[in-house]
């Protein structure tokens, strides 16, 4: 390993929050290591707290701390700003400073490369600077570098993803105690595997973000994230579950990006994917990215995609990357990857199987009609099966054929207006072309 | 993306055989993105091989081919040496030289690395030069590089893979169908899954190859073929797999690395792993390494394990990074990561659990005796089953608490000179401490 004359690599922490603490412990871990793994030492020079009498109870030496964000900006000692503070602003303001005035960025914050992707690494491009963001995608699952260097030789079609633990948490254990959706909701609150307010998770918004990102670095050409369609799982059902279950299929929250003739999908909605797929493995809240490339085949990464420790590993590994490239100047050899422009399709476009759970009036040429609102509308089926009945009701599993959204919708809003439809309780996607 | 003056890299490939003819196909349909993916044009300069005229029909160019290797070293204008022949001469050779006259290597080769790494790493330090060989280990799957850069973080304590896709394919046909390993072997010889020698793989011999380049990065010591424990699956029944299933596990041919605090276990031999491990829903001729990590926890990376076009993948990325490497006059900047001298230990000295499969005597007693033999040897036993009966015989199945491996071989000794021991049937280790 050439160590280069004693140099030391300083760096600065902006926020001191989860992330923070756990990049300031696995840090401190490796001290007498790094000389070893990266030919330098690495000092944490400065750190950005809001309450520094708080943050004071944290660190072994509190003169590092400072609430002043210039004196980190004007400081030219400091080579790699580690942003783990997350939100939209002040992060993207200190990013794109630190950028301009020729540090390094680290950074953890996926709203931000989901939003303004392009703008960030557009000015790190222009500083010749390193902008690593491993972190921002599946907590401590390596998938950015593996996919920007190791895979760059393949054309990726399709990346799947359960990129959000706490769903697939909520997942899991309505498939595995058949809780409904609330009760697993609350007890994932009650464990701290969801938030207060668990909007974000449970709606899909955070796991488009990270297809954005991941849609971006796969196909070469920027998704972001008001272009990905997104449904939560807060309308999925025990009697769901038990149906999929029944039909060899596991209920999972998937980010879905690919890259077809007629454009890119970007989309996050709960699927029907069948239990032997690499993916109906993952469970509680483990996260995992799965991928298509023409070379490597099918692909997949698991992990922990959340908490302290493993989102400290990928911060700590971009910072050493980075810390590397310094030694080596190299910095900003690994930038954006968009080089390419395609459009993204709309959700109406996409053609999708779809498992409908349908409750109707039990009496004879029922089936028939339903049978002949889906054939008017272009859906075709591959199988109704009736299901239970009680009094006057009866209830039907339609899994359609691969069609396109808008056929479906068409159905739906027919099926609104007919007396003998008294609910449709599920409309889901279904994996696969089969 | 930066261009530099339109340089052309250009890369010698040593070999056209599977992994070659996949390379030079997987480039070919690379050729009009490579300006924007790595900045630079690429050109297979030159392909070595022992059949002008066979390669010929192989290629668009045949003035490309050579069977003279002087011609390659000699050639000032080739960048990139791509060994892709196997085996350890002239491979070894031919990459030491190639390195001493300043050309960078990718090479698929484990069987060179697993013996020589520490060689051919330093030969390529001193020369400044990348030695890269991310298809060395489980084919098309991104192993060597996120260990060496997004994982550096972590103190990996542990590494487990299924790394050999032959017996998984044998195992995976065992377990779904009830076949006995030989008619597993035939299907798997018919189908392509097997050599016509199977030795290297069944033996567990391509997987301890594997294993050794792991555990080497994994812990940043070295850790050779021959420090690596061997044993294969040609001694595994469809009754071992049955049985196994019955207690909630799968049987897998699994290469096992551990950083202890004793030293380094490096090993090879099929195991008894709990049906809900990731590890275990690995199917057919897949791939995948787990790993846990101090701060990433549990991950697994699963995919390819071998195979023209999965193992091209890898060899492109590495072509690919040494490219840009060159353009950023950064190469030789991860080089050989072993900075720590920790002992390998001896087979003897690791504890397992065990499951032991014998035939005894059917007669009072005889569950004391064997418990006893045990317990004189210093096995603590978990639990003893009679399974089937039958005439004067009885079927017992044992699975121990972790012991060493010393004291399991002295009980088994102890059962060799017993009349009332009929045969022991099977001893296979069961993962985990519980």
């Amino acid at each position: 390993m050439k160590t280069i004359e004693n140099k030391k690599i300083r760096i600065a922490l902006l926020g001191l929050g989860t992330v923070g603490g756990g990049v300031y412990e696995v840090l401190g871990g490796l001290e007498s290591e790094l000389p070893d793994k990266i030919g330098a030492k690495l000092e944490i020079g400065k750190i950005l707290v809001r309450d520094l009498t708080k943050a004071g109870r944290n660190v072994k030496d509190p003169s590092v701390l400072t609430n002043d964000w210039n004196s980190i900006l004007k400081d030219p000692t400091i080579d790699i700003v580690v942003e783990v503070m997350g939100g939209m602003e002040p992060a993207k303001t200190y990013i794109l400073q630190a950028l301009q005035s020729g540090k390094n960025v680290v950074t953890a914050n996926k709203d931000l490369l989901a939003a303004y992707g392009k703008e960030i690494l557009n000015a790190a491009e222009e500083a010749g600077k390193d902008l690593l963001f491993e972190a921002a995608v599946a907590g401590g699952i390596p998938i950015i570098r593996p996919l920007k260097q190791c895979l760059l030789g393949n054309h990726i079609t399709e990346v799947m993803g359960i990129v959000n633990g706490t769903t697939n948490f909520i997942l899991s254990k309505m498939t595995s105690e058949g809780m409904e959706f609330q009760e697993a909701l609350a007890l994932a609150t009650r464990l701290g595997y969801a938030e207060a307010d668990p909007t974000a998770d449970i709606e899909g918004l955070d796991a488009a973000r990270k297809v954005a990102i991941l849609a971006s670095i796969a196909f070469h050409s920027r998704v972001v994230f008001d272009d990905v369609y997104t449904e939560g799982i807060t309308k999925i059902t025990a009697t769901d579950i038990r149906y999929a279950r029944e039909m060899g299929c596991d209920i999972k929250l998937l980010g879905v990006a690919r890259d077809t003739p007629e454009g890119i999908e970007a989309r996050v909605h709960p699927m029907l994917i069948p239990s032997s797929h690499p993916l109906a493995s993952v469970q509680d809240s483990f996260n995992a990215v799965f991928l298509h490339g023409d070379a490597v085949d099918d692909a997949m990464f698991y992990g922990r995609g959340a908490g302290k420790l493993p989102t400290a590993s990928a911060v700590v590994g971009d910072i050493l990357e980075c810390a590397r490239n310094i030694l080596w100047s190299c910095t900003g050899r690994i930038a954006c990857s968009c080089y390419r422009e395609i459009p993204v399709k709309k959700m109406e476009d996409i053609r999708s199987r779809y498992f409908l759970r349908m409750q109707v009036e039990d009496r004879y040429g029922v089936l028939a009609s339903v049978a002949s609102v889906f054939g008017n509308n272009c859906v075709s089926i591959e199988k109704i099966v009736q299901k239970d009945r009680w009094e006057t009701t009866a209830e039907l599993v339609v899994i359609t054929d691969p069609v396109k959204e808008r056929h479906l919708r068409d159905s739906l809003a027919v099926f609104e207006g007919m007396s003998i439809i008294k609910e449709i309780s599920s409309v889901i996607r279904v994996y696969g072309d089969k």
